[in-house]
């Protein structure tokens, strides 16, 4: 190994851990059954590529219980969670997945998915609510000098995870630049209950170390890989998302001139995914002047934007990009690197910071109901999507919490706007303004009553605005706060599980 | 007046102001048709007496529309919320009201209520969010020489109502104690996007200024007023109550024995009402050593605690007691000074020092779920009851969030433990314990199937414990995440309202 580990001077720098440096197969032996595994990855950024997916070969060679939890920043790349998935490892998943195979299993019972808000599962960590984390698997660029690990394309969870857990093995990727070194702004919160304010009070600030902080000796095994990020899955604009951007922009123009926001917009989130990422890639046409990204996973768009002016600095907890862009910018790093800076996602998603900075949160729904209460997270009221991200933390906390979807799917089968969403990740305390290609609805200040005239109104699809319309009526006589007919409120979910649709007119045909 | 002012002047100190003395009906005359008002008062203490009633008087002489926006902290005392909603001045009221005949008027869509977290309500006004605040009313105990306002048993939202209104009306009520003077910490968040951090490390900490700070030529008014706050309505603990509090102490033992909290408590939180007062109050015969309070409303439970030794010091933003805690308390206020800080419930609310502190945050669910999400607001998923309150504030950003309930109400006939809640204030991303006085379920890190059996066998009423046994039953044949059957999943609630009882055999019987 000595041979092999000394190939990699400018990669592993500290000489004290040149010599843990080993197969992937080897590192993965420190894993045993019923053990806790925090892993990098933040949407397919930065992701521990070669540990896992031996941890999996092992167990189907093995053929004896190896099942762990494992804990990760968000989703994972190159399938694998699938790969774990099939050879039965997950025993538990946490805090968020995107993965078809993995979904399947959480949805029949066989893996204990705990869909948490992204700045929570740390802080869970370190006060000792989640168990003892045994190994962390880290992607990094590099190892510095005194043992500092220099993550990659994500920070995510990585390195409350290195910290905290009893050993660390690290995934050294020759395929990620060495440029992206420096990129990195690593604040870890103080123990509780003396802990200090957290510093940031302006996007760009510096706060922290450039690498995570660690004693070598933790240091259980180098892997060294060469496999660049899973692309980005995200769909191009299309003429929907573009309606939304429309509708958007003038609803933030408004705001500017009722002098509710500053002509210098605050700072923006945007949420994982295609929506959030069109939308915000429509800003690029939109009149206003430079602004600030403050969010948690930095998209194609947010380099559009850069590109256009619009833009001028970016914080978030992870680059993930088309394959295009990913070629465009790590290759010509220097042209973005003073206007980007990659953060633990416990601070880029962090009430404390979210609140002091007044942002606006995009973020997508899977559904909304007619008192802007959102579903993000499960299909039918029951089956996991995705998970609820980091939308939680922004929405609660932001200035302005702004929702997203087109109004119908499935070719008008599913309307996005139900009477009454049958899993409630957000509900009408911490949602601002919804908003479908059909139209925006502004419901701050509002009562609920209020809400659901302007939603129907405004954010319905034609094709259900006159039944979204008869149940409101049908439940004022339920009178209320918030009326409903209970004994209708999921009608049209349960219409769709039975007839294939949620339109009454395809029932009737059928 | 002259003469009539002649005699405050240790309430009314500065003299540019002595000349606004006046009576009620004149200042309430400041107040017109279609104004945005902001008046003191959280949870009855410190509530604006005199000019709120006086301004209903008029609108009932007068016979012509005068309908207001009413912002309050929280709820009134003095039945100030029932004299103005029978005379029709209330056309909205935000962000928490606790009166029958307001939540009747709420509940018939008369008035239009805008039901909110209540770190946030002032947070909005400041964006410009909930347009032009015309007029505040302020009770104090006095003017300083500089024209700073004394707030009385409540800071609540007066200091930004005060900043932020056009004209400022200030009850000065003779019958609160001039000690009160020095109590209070006024610390206002900076506009956005320079804010700086909220610098409140420990629960003691003063940050701001004694007194609210406005220019005195704002003071439009001054009303002289002398009325004891309304008594806290809260009941004394039963045995119920009593065997949660025994359920959450043993928890809290179990967290300190495992490591997970120090053997000195973090601070707690309690919330208004009933139950968390009772609770608290069971701490007195606690094995925990001296803990501090961090909470909204401070409750008779509070002095118990510090009687006891227990509590070494508590931050609320407004003291609420029972008549005869009230004579104790402020005719002994050099007893507990030392050990008392009042705050705006923006600060003492506030998800930065929230989750800095690590609070444990203890909560009154009006219902809540199979998986844990809580309904603290909508009987029968509908009607309000009070208001979310501060409790998403403090549960949302606790270390620990527990909410707690009796097991069943109205004598059997009502389980607080359902298939689903028709209204979801708190969902399961937020709800760390459940504890009924059947017993306490820890839903840390637990998947939602795993958290379904555990509610189940340790917080439902025997009488409804095989019936939530088969709703979850029937529900795993749906599978996901989450299983429900939509079809049943408001079954329980709907047989309330059809047959009295949400039992199956009251309907079988019937």
């Amino acid at each position: 190994m000595e041979r092999l580990s000394s190939m990699y001077e400018d990669r592993i720098r500290c000489a004290a851990v040149r010599g843990k440096v080993t197969s992937a197969a080897a590192a993965a032996a420190l894993i045993h059954d019923g053990m806790r595994v925090g892993a990098s990855g933040f949407t397919r950024a930065g992701d521990a590529k070669a540990v896992p997916v031996a941890l999996a070969e092992r167990a189907r060679q093995e053929g004896k219980p190896l099942r762990i939890t494992l804990m990760t920043g968000a989703s994972l790349g190159h399938d694998v969670d699938r790969t774990l998935t099939e050879a039965g490892v997950l025993a538990r998943r946490l805090p968020f997945q995107v993965d078809k195979t993995l979904r399947d299993a959480i949805n029949r019972g066989e893996v204990m998915f705990v869909d948490q808000h992204l700045s929570e599962t740390v802080e869970m960590l370190r006060a000792n609510q989640l168990g003892k984390l045994d190994v962390a698997i880290i992607e990094a660029v590099a190892i510095t000098e005194t043992g500092g690990i220099v993550p990659s394309t994500s920070v995510g969870n990585s390195a409350s995870f290195a910290i905290l857990a009893d050993k660390v093995i690290v995934e050294i990727n020759l395929a990620q630049p060495l440029a992206l070194e420096g990129l990195h702004d690593i604040w870890i919160p103080g123990r509780r209950p003396n802990r200090e304010p957290l510093p940031i009070v302006h996007p760009r600030d510096r706060v922290g170390a450039p690498v995570i902080e660690i004693p070598p000796e933790k240091i259980a095994a180098i892997v060294i890989t060469n496999m660049a990020d899973s692309a980005s899955t995200v769909l191009p604009a299309d003429e929907e998302t573009e309606q939304i951007a429309g509708h958007l922009i003038e609803f933030l123009q408004h705001e500017v001139s009722r002098g509710r926001m500053p002509a210098r917009l605050p700072p923006l989130q945007a949420g994982i995914g295609t929506i959030a990422n069109a939308v915000l890639a429509g800003f690029v046409k939109s009149p206003f002047e430079a602004f600030e990204i403050y969010s948690e996973v930095l998209q194609d768009s947010t380099f559009d934007l850069m590109d256009a002016d619009k833009v001028t600095f970016a914080s978030g907890a992870s680059i993930t990009l088309s394959a295009a862009r990913h070629a465009q910018v790590f290759g010509n790093l220097d042209r973005y690197r003073d206007r980007l800076v990659l953060r633990p996602q416990e601070v880029s998603n962090h009430p404390e910071v979210i609140r002091r900075l007044g942002l606006i949160a995009l973020n997508t729904a899977l559904e909304f109901d007619i008192y802007g209460n959102v579903n993000s997270t499960h299909v039918g009221g029951t089956h996991m999507m995705n998970g609820i991200g980091g939308s939680g933390d922004f929405a609660r906390n932001a200035s302005c919490a702004i929702f997203a979807t087109k109004s119908i799917a499935k070719g008008g089968r599913i309307s996005s706007v139900v009477p009454m969403v049958p899993h409630c990740d957000h509900n009408e305390h911490d949602v601002d303004v919804v908003v479908t290609e059909q139209g925006l609805a502004d419901l701050r200040g509002l009562a609920p009553r209020e809400r659901a005239v302007l939603i129907v109104e405004k954010c319905v699809h034609p094709l259900y605005r006159d039944m979204l319309r008869d149940y409101y009526r049908d439940a004022l006589k339920q009178g209320g706060q918030t009326p409903h007919r209970l004994e209708r409120a999921f009608s049209w979910h349960t219409r769709l599980n039975e007839t294939g649709s949620m339109r009454e007119e395809t029932a009737a045909l059928a």
